[in-house]
């Protein structure tokens, strides 16, 4: 018996620092075309809203394996650390299980 | 010239009446074949975090238009009126464009 992975979906919700958001939207715009090819995601997409300062991003992931070694692989090269000066407050990340 | 409308992205975000989650995913996921064929309607996903009792709408439309048109499709014939016994609280409505 083969076991299936669960496919998981991620919801990233970021908030600029004000004036920023242009900014914070390029460079994570710079940043999809990895996420998309990094092995295990099905697709990615990057949503905004200018006027809430508000940015979005919407991954699927093959497994919860996949989207955790791909959250390393960011971590390990400082994106993170460099996108979180154009950051407010906390982001909101959160997982699920699509229907 | 033509005009060429901006995609959409909604993300409505859902908590369950506590003990009806499953009676309210199963009813929204029946829903989905019928959002996927609206017209305009680029993709739908259906995501489940059991866990937190929320559920989370994703779609992405041709344009805000075709959008909107599904919205007062579904709201005629009351399929929102008819979710709103199994959900707690607001539900959250965002929209976004495409980065």
């Amino acid at each position: 018996m083969t076991h299936t992975p669960e496919k998981e979906a991620v919801i990233v919700t970021v908030k600029a620092v004000p004036s920023l958001f242009d900014e914070l939207a390029a460079a994570t715009q710079a940043m999809m075309p990895e996420t998309r090819e990094f092995p295990g995601c099905i697709e990615a997409h990057l949503l905004l809203a200018p006027e809430r300062e508000e940015m979005v991003i919407f991954q699927i992931w093959e497994s919860s394996e996949a989207q955790s070694a791909y959250l390393t692989w960011r971590a390990e090269r400082g994106d993170f650390e460099r996108l979180g000066e154009l950051i407010h407050d906390e982001q909101i990340f959160r997982t699920y299980t699509l229907g």
